[in-house]
């Protein structure tokens, strides 16, 4: 097959804030927010972009995207938490990926000021916000998507804990 | 408030691939992808990470992220597509926005090597994608989640097209 793509380029983003949650320690994370109902943490929005927040405090849920920002290196092969067989990254929600981009959708409790109280945490404290959109049913719901090999063991995330091996 | 953040850095991104679509301009297009039901397009993921996609035929639904690549500048404060009340950007999914980062939620049809067949494709033609995530209900699908302004305007969204304001 023809390799059409473009020479590589950079897409450059800077945090617009920080997760505080009481993960502090990759180990023993929960490795989904359904492994991490009521547990609370912060969005720390940065000052500069508090004025973007307006009008967030009507949805009860956010779509954070952030920075995998304690992995190192990436792989395309993983052996997920969830099943011992090795699997393509992009058919994992792994952090060592070759872009370390988290995506979590979490409840929102409330906003003060540059503040969001979130819940359902399963992100390390001290992570680096790149973008927040509102979690928007008609958009981001599909309760009837297949989900692959996921299909078997999605229920297990809400037990399973984080290793050392995405460190 | 104290501001507690750490100095500015920033997380940069080489784009794992390109999305191709029939939308070549950004006037007209679809505002999401619930406006764009049965739209084909196709992601071709560069060479060097096409073993990352091993699994992927799985799923019946995919997490795209990439770069909104066409847009210029960014506004805490905009007037969405859907309701002409300003809204703080990130109570929005407009492209304008302090990291012009794109989320979309298609339809996986078929997998063939390197290329990924995708449906209900709301995203320009030539769009680089930084990361892809598969789609699993038991994580993302949250029907009973409450959409602020969104819920009284959403269903419009299969009917709104795009126009330059976020150009």
């Amino acid at each position: 097959m023809q390799e059409t793509d473009k020479p590589p380029c950079l897409f450059s983003y800077e945090p617009i804030g920080t997760i505080h949650s009481p993960w502090t320690d990759i180990e023993g994370m929960p490795i989904q927010p359904a492994g991490a109902r009521g547990v609370r943490g912060t969005v720390e929005v940065s000052g500069k972009f508090q004025e973007g927040l307006n009008g967030i405090e009507g949805f009860s849920r956010i779509i954070l995207i952030y920075s995998f920002h304690k992995c190192t290196g990436s792989a395309l092969t993983v052996k997920p938490f969830l099943d011992p067989t090795p699997r393509g990254v992009f058919a994992t929600r792994a952090p060592r990926r070759p872009n370390a981009i988290g995506l979590s959708i979490v409840r929102l409790v409330e906003r003060d000021g540059r503040t969001l109280v979130i819940e359902d945490v399963d992100i390390l404290d001290g992570t680096p916000v790149l973008d927040i959109k509102p979690y928007v049913p008609l958009f981001d719901s599909h309760p009837e998507a297949a989900a692959g090999w996921f299909d078997r063991v999605a229920q297990n995330a809400e037990n399973c804990r984080s290793d050392g091996r995405f460190r």
